[in-house]
C-alpha cells in the first residue's frame, strides 16, 4: 500500500470546496465535484484507493447511490471486479433485500439486488461513499452486504466528519483518506 | 477506434438482463446492474468507449445522476479527463443552470453547477448515460452543457430504445451502443 503523500494530501484538500449551508443552514457541505472535474486529484485519489486495496483479493466493489457510484465504479474498474449499487427504497428493478435506517425526524431505506453477489460463494466485498457523518446510510449498507451472503471486508470514505462519530455505527473495519473535525 | 466484434456485443446483450413491469406496468426494464456485477461484460463496454472517444481530444466527461455518474465517471477516469455531474434540482451544492424537461404529466428539472467547466475556455465535452428513451433528460443535459460554456460534442448512450425516438430531441451528434426496437 502506498501511503499518502502529505504533498498529495494537500492537493486532495485544495479541491474540497465548503458551501457554507448547504442543504441547510449552518451546515457547511464538503463539495467533491472540485475533486471530479480536476483529474490530476481525481487520479491522484483513485491511485491510493487502488494501491490500498489492490491485495485484498476483492470479489466486489459496492458502492451507495449516488456520489459513491462514481468512486465505487471507478476503483471496480481498476481492480477489475464487478460493481454493484446500493440505492434508496424503488430504484432497483429486481428482487431486493430492504434496511432501514433512522434520520433526525423519520427513517429511511436502503437496498440491494438479493442475486447481487450470486456469482460467488462468500464473496469478500468493499462497500464505498464519498462521506461518512453520521453514520445511518453506511450501517444499514454494511448490513445489506452481508445478509445478501457476502463478506463486507471494509467500509471506505473519501471524508470522514469525526465530530459525528459516524464509525462508532460500523460493525467492521473502516478506511477514510480524508478527516475533517 | 475498435468496433464491437460480434462476440462481445453477444456477451454485452446477455449481460443486460429484462425485468417485467418496472417502474410501471407494461414496462420491461433493462437492468444493467448484471452488467455492473460482471466485469468481463463491463471491461468490454468500457474499452470500447474507451477506444471510440480515445481521439475525441475531450476535456470532461459529463455523467447524468444516477446510472450514468458511473459509465461516466469511469470512462472519465480512463481518459484521464476531468467528471462532472448533472444531476436533479437541488442536488447540487453550489450556484447552478437549470433546464426543465417536458414529463408524460408536468416537468422535470436538471442541473450543472454554473462553475463545472470554469478551468477551460471552451470545452471539449462528452455526455454519458446509460439509456436514451424519450430523450428529455438527455436533450435537457445536452442544453445544459451548451449554456454553461462548453462544447457538447456528443451524447453517448450504453442503450437506446429505438421505438420511442429520443434521439430527435438531440441537436448533435449520437451514438448508442446497443439498440433495442
Amino acid at each position: 500500500m502506498t501511503k499518502l503523500s502529505a504533498e498529495n494530501r494537500n492537493i486532495l484538500l485544495k479541491s474540497i470546496r465548503n458551501i457554507p449551508n448547504f442543504p441547510e443552514k449552518e451546515i457547511i457541505f464538503k463539495d467533491i465535484t472540485t475533486l471530479l472535474n480536476n483529474p490530476k486529484a481525481f487520479d491522484i485519489l483513485m491511485n491510493h484507493l487502488e494501491s490500498r486495496y489492490n491485495s485484498y483479493n476483492l470479489d466486489y466493489v459496492v458502492g451507495i447511490d449516488a456520489r459513491g457510484f462514481i468512486f465505487g465504479s471507478v476503483l471496480a474498474d481498476r481492480l477489475n471486479v464487478g460493481f454493484v449499487p446500493i440505492r434508496k427504497n424503488g430504484k432497483l428493478p429486481a428482487e431486493t433485500i430492504s434496511e432501514k435506517y433512522e434520520l433526525e425526524y423519520g427513517f429511511d431505506e436502503v437496498q440491494i439486488h438479493t442475486d447481487a453477489f450470486c456469482d460467488k460463494e462468500n464473496p469478500i466485498v468493499l462497500l464505498v461513499d464519498d462521506l461518512i457523518a453520521t453514520g445511518g446510510t453506511a450501517a444499514a449498507a454494511e448490513l445489506l452486504i452481508n445478509k445478501a451472503g457476502a463478506n463486507c471486508i471494509e467500509c471506505c470514505f473519501v471524508m470522514e466528519l469525526d465530530s459525528l462519530k459516524g464509525r462508532d455505527k460500523i460493525k467492521g473495519e473502516i478506511y477514510s483518506v480524508l478527516n475533517f473535525s
